[in-house]
């Protein structure tokens, strides 16, 4: 019996079998140097945990859970509401950081958010016999026709997402189409993969429209063109998730008093820093920011997303300029924020915990209100990240708070 | 009395410093919507945990801690060595999938990896009154003597971090100085910082020396050439943290058989996804591969690494070629992987648990040999997650598996 | 009276304009080492040329002109015509190679282009008070009405551009609008940047409509978005000026004896080099090829483009596979060929005259068929380079025939 | 007898070769559509002109030459020399502009420039049978004895080549070599490819020192990650060529008189354009510029360089502060210029005069202190072209000036 098959084996007694499994793991006989196998005594937590919601959804094989400590930041006022902002992390000084960048922005007006742009994207690459091949599909998938064909398809394959639009890229006989779409309050990959795919699988009905789609040969629902997970342009350009930019005026005051900085150094900096010192790093993606990648990170832990997209969801430009009246104005522009409120790890009961602490799972909200309204703590916490750090390397202590709180 | 002290009113007793905190977050009154204010009752666990390890070191203002599923793949033989891979994961089908491209593995000669480079990088940047300046002391600190200056102090502060050079770049009158250091088994950003903190701090006293030191500023210990958690070139092409490298040769008869696939079938795929779609999605970074940030960030909070360097660690580009034996061998090449066996979240005992199993906490091994140990296991692990889902979408059943394991 | 003004002066007597100015520029007494103060007796050719057809248009302060020797490639089959392709260059060795690749690709069947997009840009920033503004403005800019109000104001100002469509990104209290339109045969920049200017003029009379217009301000007609002459990821992804993909086969004999190299070689060293090569150089824009640069930058200076145009119109990904058949496909997709047929250095009679060898200045041609022809024979020029260099790499003999023929 | 060999059948009688040729290519008979077959009574230049400088050397299959205007822009103080700095374009008011721009910069201190670095690349890529031996292979190569036997080797080859250093990629079996070397005054792609070949060619027979060289196979002598004439990070992060920094000090009334311009406008715009935009168009490599190519463009034409490494020679970032003075401090960095004055087309006696004017063909001077001055009498242009369209930008006026002066 393969070891992932245990539960049933213990008839939904997961306790069991993860104490079977571990004991299990820890014999297997093996060449080389089998280090390691110390897994019936590990302290790695296992009880006290519902493991009926992870069974078949969230993990295989599973041995017991990783506790990640969870802070609070803020309160932090976004468009009018006060978020208590949870951070999932080890990173001694992130929380602390993150509540002293809110206490300067709510000593303003708070921060105000917009929502620019929100698609989840798949991209997959069809191969063709040759380039007139697949130049002619192309045409007609972008003819009336063609598109309202792919959209009937997509659509029908959920309630909830809802295609906009397709661009093709033609590289000699094949085609990559990146298929953007609504998908309410799912952060959507596999809601569009399934539309993505049955959208494919009607096409070659219509070769009589279209004689090169009898030639289609789908090689790959993904083709790297989406981009999921890595570092590309085309979700910094062109967007993926979210894009949505967040914006506040802090007080010059506050920025003395609280940031213990001041404006102009703290906007000579953003140019040297985040501007300047990202362009000399080759900064193909979103890189132009100080640290949105730990905001996102934690927040993304704390909240059920899936941390691996931090890649792409991290990408941020921060702004800073004085304002007439010498004030300090800052925005993060996030154009590909990957979150979702409902499916994957937020089906969790701690997980959805945290949404419920951001209001983000409210029965009662519009289509995909959950998720951008997680989309706009994520930008306002990143907003008061990006300050409080900036403000920290103006002042000179980054390696004094850290030495003292991390210690290493 | 702030919230996060509360730790020290209640003297030590973390549980119900935990308690005042929620009740009195879910109190605060605030001007706007207070959402989701309930974090008397919430779910999110709290008790069962040792927050002593975590108090002023790794998180602040602690409410609790958030369970992420644990589970193993493998075993899977790297080097000689099996090793039972850790995935922390809320993504169905992960561990299942990595466990199954661990098998194929396996059913050839295992992983063999190189590491090829190891320097933590920090990048202060100076300014001086003009480019004279700037550019007279980059050519002192390039010189025998300012090198050693350099070095000296730099090494000075910390029994583990070792200068290894440093590479300036001229802005105008500004400086941004790109140190690199060996930092043991340590992931090293703050030990590095602390150095580079150092030598900047006793240049001024050699001005004599180079007349221009005595016009220098330093405008920030980090000027986003370093780079930290951004998808910056440099990482990509310079490297950062470990630079390792994993190849494996796998019987076709196993890509058959365990995979599903065909060599062929999946060294075509690799070209049209990982090399030319990446290359058409604008990859200014290491974006080159199918999903290796799944793995890294799995394996990352599996064992206390900094999620967020998600960003730079899963710079990897995979290769895949049929031998003349037509079977496949396959490499992923990861120049920026940012790991460490000590320090951070590393010693939290949970976290420290899984870095036992895989043998990344041995006392008596040489310097960094545990760190490197860990970077190895990520590269052989995201060498299965890489050949596993690359099958997957060969034979199209990458819907069908999500479907079934991560109902959304 | 200014130097540049000396035409007026000598009443059009260009030959004696340019003597006096020579002779004016060598003499002029200045601080420092005036260096090189030759140009009375300069060989640099001044006589045999009509500046009529320069002044006021093509250059100021002119002193002479400079002789680029053209040579022919060719002929090169491309959409069933045969094309003697002018290249002007000075390094050795390019036109043999380019003529060698030719002979190669009309063994088969030639080469087949694909048009599949056609748009030049322009990127203006505005500037609002506030994040809000920005946001309302660009929501009514995408609206029905406010794309027509754009539209009906761009192609007023002249009677070949033609808007397409209008891509904001919002960075805080600044808004970037990306301008795509047709411009018929010509390049089109000067003509985009007359409507895009136009455009923006008539908008803050809408501001009943949308009050944010009322804060309106233009800070820069071109923001770097649109993006001219720098190596951006956009126009690698969203394509500028002509996108225009190139596929031929050629048969494996062919490649045997007119190329001296092997389909197998072929396709692996496109792999190492323009694929895995060119990702490990961090290639943010389309340098997936070999010497694509080279031939569009001696077509380009022979048919009187901008030359430092040839940055974006080289963005080139070559591709090469096996055939069933065991033959060589090759293709070349170039996204952001940005060329035209009248205005600007075309509109000299020498540069003409390679526009009308190449058919290219059709005075019955459809809009834009004659910058489409010029734009497909460069893409089918630089597959015959591609061909031929990648040939010569596999049979190193590139030091030798470089050597030969390029004596330094 | 091949085309390309006419000059030989009509001894040395250059007109009459390209008079034959010219006839002949006319009367082609090919299949198609034969456009533009009018080369006999072709307007294109042809006599007046020195072709034995060109035959075996610079070009093929020659049937005249493009002539290209050249204006004088400047003079222009760099390093306390006046320079008139020749332009070839036929892009109207590029000349004047430049002009305008050194008229300003001359009204302060004039330019002041630094070579920071100075090394021309080669990048083969070598294939062994497995990862091993390609990590013991670079092993060997960074020893101390490894690159001796190189240096030695590539050093014979040339009295002017000398390798500096030699940075390995591996990529499972693959080894990816970046040489770097000083060249002299020539731009010396052909000197180091020549020392590569002979370095590569000489290490098998150390295979006893390292056994894995005996499996060591030559793929290509150019992998892409040289990076020659395309948009890598790796030349913008890691350099080419020479790397030369260029700043100045404007006095604010030069900037108000010269400039229609303010200094608080300028600082302004350079932000959100050349940093901000450009971030938002994903820049991997160095367009952080408004123009840095067309001033590079049109300088490498007017001075023989090789006209495609414009793509990676106009790398540039440009940056400006307000001084204390409140004056403008304005800079640009450009580390990957290309450039030489000996060799190519710099060999041409028309090219050749136009580097005499700049003082870049002294035969007394210095190992590699042509080409050096010739680089820092570019980026001095590149700093007036700069200067003066961010002014004309600012003051909107560029459409006009376009408009008057290039009637498109």
């Amino acid at each position: 019996m393969p070891l992932h098959k245990l539960e049933a084996l213990t008839a939904g007694n997961f306790y069991q079998a993860i104490r079977i499994r571990r004991a299990l793991l820890s014999s297997i006989k093996d060449t080389g140097d089998n280090c390691g196998r110390s897994l019936s005594d590990s302290v790695l937590p296992m009880y006290h945990y519902d493991y009926s919601q992870v069974q078949g959804r969230c993990a295989e094989n599973v041995i017991g859970y990783m506790p990640i400590p969870v802070g609070i930041a803020g309160p932090l006022r976004i468009d009018g509401t006060s978020y208590l902002v949870p951070l999932a992390t080890t990173e001694g000084a992130l929380i602390a950081s993150t509540s002293r960048g809110a206490k300067a922005l709510n000593a303003g007006q708070g921060i105000h958010t917009e929502l620019l742009d929100d698609a989840m994207t798949r991209a997959p690459v069809l191969h063709f016999p040759s380039l007139q091949h697949a130049a002619a599909t192309t045409k007609f998938l972008a003819s009336t026709q063609g598109r309202q064909i792919l959209k009937t398809a997509f659509d029908s394959t959920s309630a909830y997402a809802r295609l906009l639009d397709v661009t093709p890229k033609v590289v000699g006989s094949a085609v990559y189409l990146r298929f953007r779409a609504t998908t309410g309050d799912a952060m959507g990959m596999n809601m569009v993969g399934k539309g993505v795919s049955h959208a494919l699988a009607t096409l070659p009905r219509y070769s009589t429209l279209c004689p090169s789609l009898a030639h289609m040969q789908l090689s790959s629902l993904s083709s790297n063109t989406c981009t999921d997970k890595k570092p590309a342009a085309t979700n910094w350009i062109n967007g993926r998730g979210k894009s949505i930019c967040a914006e506040a005026t802090v007080p010059a005051k506050a920025v003395e008093t609280v940031l213990k900085a001041s404006v102009d150094a703290l906007v000579a900096l953003n140019t040297s820093k985040n501007l300047v010192g990202s362009a000399l790093a080759g900064m193909g993606a979103g890189g132009y920011n100080a640290q949105a990648a730990n905001i996102v990170a934690a927040l993304s832990i704390a909240t059920g997303q899936d941390a691996a997209q931090v890649v792409t969801s991290s990408n941020c430009l921060t702004h800073m300029e004085k304002t007439p009246d010498a004030d300090l104005k800052i925005s993060v522009t996030m154009p590909s924020l990957e979150v979702g409120t409902i499916g994957g790890g937020t089906s969790l009961s701690s997980q959805s915990s945290m949404l419920k602490l951001l209001g983000c799972r409210d029965a009662d909200a519009a289509y995909g209100a959950n998720a951008s309204r997680l989309g706009r703590v994520i930008a306002g916490a990143v907003l008061a990240g990006e300050l409080s750090l900036m403000s920290a390397l103006v002042s000179q202590d980054l390696i004094g708070s850290h030495m003292q709180l991390n210690r290493k």
